[in-house]
């Protein structure tokens, strides 16, 4: 898998050099003819016959980095026994930290967070289970949770393996909205393990993000967690998706002047997050969705194993079209893809109705590339950083919880996730809404206020909040 | 449970104010009369019938408190909605939280941390699973796990109320150690159902410390994760208090100029703790203990139900001697009690050996207090911070922590524990060590980095070490 290492990054090679036969001239030499630029020189360890050094050097990608390793293979007397670049480095020892939130600095202070005097808010807690969420980091926690099974487009990794994700993801919940996030990965791939664990952690946390678990195991693990559990679960890589989806959409009809309740929608890929998005669509009104699998339309009223698409054949497509997608796109209002790359056609996009509407969101690779869709659609998003109206989930999760934890919400509603859809796209003024700033950038500061105050209100709306809004500065 | 607010410490009042019949002059002088001192008044909230607001008060201790809260209970109109003390207030929201290393500031950033950057260190971990531990926070993290079954003297107060005393750990943890720690609390006392919890939870974790969970069930569990997982399991209310007192005993009997291996040792209490101070005094080379519980001392060859008593009976009681704490107490040189308060006779020190050493350790009372037992002891030592020679845990598990994180251990041996006692042990200097100073304040920085490199160089000679001693800058 080759990754740009980014524009002028650096890389660090440890190498081992014979004493007797490697010339660090020849070193230096190479790796300048490979376009490397040598910044630091460290010796690691020295022995009679051996020397082990780490090299600093900045390139400008990772061909240049390849080119620098095959060069230097061929010097006499030399092995690369590392390269390591910049997002390598970055993650050295794990990328988030756990820190008391004051110094103990006496005895005083240590009987207080520690026995003795800790037993007195024990007790209380004890006495009135409901002040964990004041006195214990339930407060301001959530447990970011996986089994690995779905990680990225890495598929079933494994849980050391997506550990990486889960801390970036802790990284953007305290940055975005100072929520405190704890990365568990599970050595576990068993529904009723990881529906039980769960539970048992659950008096540390409050709230639960579930994260790159693979369909269909995570609708069964979501929906008895949300049963079972009084603090809120949230499987984000079906519902974060579809909150900013939404968003993305809500802003996309409002530049066509069409109704969201009078579009035709088709869905395309009914994986967890295609299922997630089509429910999310008619939560907010959407009347007329068909959707698509390889297998070709949904059928209204007909009858499949699969739990996702027979709420498909139960809730859409009104009208029983049948056919491939080739066949119910046309007509569409608006196309929503969360399958492969190159599934859609610019074919497909001419039989379109006015102002096409595109989300093409597989990732890597979208359904159709923005270049080859533009003279035929009226707005386009993908789920890319590197084309505009980019749909990404960090718009949405740290401002969900932010939210959920303030306003003690037992869990999320639909209600909850189109007020949050809803925030999100208000983000971007009437006066800024064009064909290419449909959704705000993930780095926009206001994002995840406005979500967690829309989370806030529905919650309060649905019954579903246990706190009152007098934000009481002691224990209520 | 009554405990000392400490001297000069504030309290918040919550009063509700009839405001027809409320005196806040009343207010103000039943405070005075108590001896408190009102520093700040803040309003909630206010409506036609009632006002909320918040009374910040300086007492000096707890009866002060009480006393107010009697006086103003009298007072017409007035209702005392909540009294949270200092203790309390420290509590608030939680005492850690989780934070990323370092911010993202750009898209760059964002890419390397998060999607799609991470997918590259994702892959490195899937394709060598070890690196683990070194690009995610399993290098240097620890879980606290508690099942909230056996929490301080409070007892069975379940998984919420333990969270407290969890969170304080990690916060001595960070403090001391720079370990970074996170509080586990287990909704099950299932034995089975911890072992496979915790087992599933290990890809995380660096190390697993087990906090508070009662016997037998702890011992079990304990063993069972140490054969079962590749990384540490130390359950610090057995082993922590067992490495901290051999430590004291050490020191001590460099006072007398006795041998451990020569003296009568008799140990008080035979749950966890008890337990596992003897098998670590037996580990460091004693060969003369006798075990004494309420049915007397346990006979050397005997048949015991309870597997901590049925290890006495196998390893220890050399001479056979039988009766009761009073009986076998006589010529002991060591008295090691972590059983319950008043125990310990005068009558019974008067039996022992020359120079008696007493390890009075009941919390929170002795079993003997030290100005009753000052003049027949050469040396005592208790559990609480406000006599002389502490024995704290806490000047174990972060230094050993420490070091089995940067050996990458993968248990904990007999051999580690006694180095690390020695190591505690050593930090008090020959020239300082007397009656008063055989073991160093929790407070003393020298503790943790003595006791990390005693367990590391431990480590390697048992061969359990994982990690070069050479410090690599990067992936090795």
């Amino acid at each position: 898998m080759s990754i740009p290492a980014g524009a002028n990054t650096s890389i660090i090679l440890r190498l081992e050099l014979e004493r007797s036969t490697a010339s660090f001239g020849g070193i230096a030499t190479a790796i300048s003819e490979a376009g490397g630029d040598i910044i630091a020189i460290d010796v690691v360890r020295t022995d009679k016959l051996t020397t082990t050094r780490d090299l600093t050097i900045n390139v400008t990608d990772s061909k240049q980095t390849d080119l620098i390793v095959e060069l230097l293979g061929r010097q006499a007397g030399v092995t690369v026994v590392h390269v390591s670049d910049q997002t390598m480095l970055m993650h050295l020892g794990g990328k988030i930290e756990m820190n008391p939130k004051y110094p103990i600095k006496n005895r005083n202070d240590l009987s207080r967070v520690y026995t003795p005097g800790v037993a007195q808010v024990c007790t209380a807690i004890a006495e009135k289970p409901s002040l964990a969420h004041q006195l214990t980091i339930k407060r301001n926690t959530v447990a970011v949770v996986s089994d690995g099974s779905a990680v990225l487009g890495l598929g079933n990794i494994g849980p050391e393996a997506a550990m990486p994700v889960m801390e970036g993801k802790a990284m953007l919940f305290k940055q975005m909205a100072n929520v405190d996030a704890f990365p568990i990965c599970l050595d576990t791939q068993d529904t009723e393990e990881i529906i039980r664990i769960v539970k048992a952690l659950s008096p540390t946390f409050g709230g639960i993000n579930l994260e790159d678990i693979s369909a269909p195991r995570c609708f069964e693990i979501e929906e008895r967690l949300v049963e079972e559990l009084d603090i809120p679960v949230f499987h984000d890589d079906q519902h974060g998706t579809a909150v900013v989806l939404l968003a993305g959409l809500l802003n996309a009809l409002k530049l066509t002047g069409k109704e969201l309740s009078a579009c035709k929608i088709v869905v395309c890929g009914l994986g967890a997050a295609g299922t997630a998005c089509a429910k999310m669509l008619a939560a907010a009104g959407a009347a007329n969705i068909i959707g698509v699998d390889r297998e070709g339309a949904i059928q209204r009223g007909g009858r499949y194993a699969n739990r996702g698409w027979q709420w498909f054949a139960d809730h859409t497509n009104p009208h029983g079209e049948s056919g491939r997608l080739s066949d119910v796109i046309t007509g569409a209002d608006v196309f929503i893809g969360v399958s492969g790359p190159g599934v859609l056609q610019v074919d497909d996009l001419k039989r379109m109705a006015t102002d096409p509407i595109v989300f093409a969101m597989a990732n890597p690779t979208p359904e159709i590339l923005p270049e080859e869709a533009e003279p035929y659609v009226r707005v386009m998003a993908t789920g890319r950083s590197d084309y505009p109206n980019q749909i990404n989930n960090v718009l949405c999760f740290p401002g969900m919880f932010r939210g959920l934890l303030d306003c003690r919400a037992a869990r999320v509603t639909d209600e909850m996730k189109v007020a949050a859809a809803k925030a999100i796209a208000s983000v971007v003024k009437d006066e800024e809404l064009n064909e290419t700033y449909i959704i705000p950038s993930v780095f926009n500061q206001a994002v995840a206020e406005r979500v967690s105050e829309a989370v806030i209100a529905a919650a309060h709306e649905a019954g579903v909040a246990r706190r009152n809004r007098d934000k009481a500065p002691v224990l209520s």
